[in-house]
């Protein structure tokens, strides 16, 4: 699992192009196995991928195009931005089944 | 780290209250670390918990305030949800030095 917090900052231009595309592209690693975006308006971003294995990971770090997607992230989209690679131990969910109760 | 992804139903009377204590309440685990959350409008949010340990992590899911408020979730505010318990093995981060250049 990558957990990829984020601050944008007001250079936007391009961002959004190469984010779709990157979300495309990530569907032909091997091993890829989703993600889960969640953004607050003009605040805190996070976007967790889920991969099968390490390699699964590094394959999604080594590709070109991703490569050039992080540059120009530093060069101007991201104000700053936390990566954390993690082995996730235990899951559960939960699924409504039934109206909410106050 | 724990990774709690949500969908909130509409009712979500006394769910601001809440989570208002829980976010005062964790940071008396010791180990607790702090948190990350990122919110979209209508849509999913993405709550990542730092913790030092298995045993903060531990601790803060057998108190009881906090069962209470799980159980509150599950009852009236969470359409569905998905916690991932994971280690970090490896972390970095970037913060900006610089102008954005387009």
């Amino acid at each position: 699992m990558a957990v990829f917090t984020t601050v944008r900052t007001q250079e936007q231009s391009g961002y959004r192009e190469t984010n779709a595309r990157m979300e495309e592209l990530v569907k032909d690693i091997p091993g890829y196995l989703g993600m889960d975006h969640a953004q607050t308006p003009g605040g805190l971003g996070i976007t967790v991928g889920y991969f099968r294995d390490a390699d699964a990971l590094t394959q999604w770090r080594s590709n070109a195009e991703h490569r050039e997607a992080q540059r120009r992230g530093r060069a101007a989209w991201y104000r700053n931005y936390t990566l954390h690679v993690a082995k996730v131990e235990r899951s559960h969910g939960f699924v409504r089944t039934e109206d909410p109760v106050a």
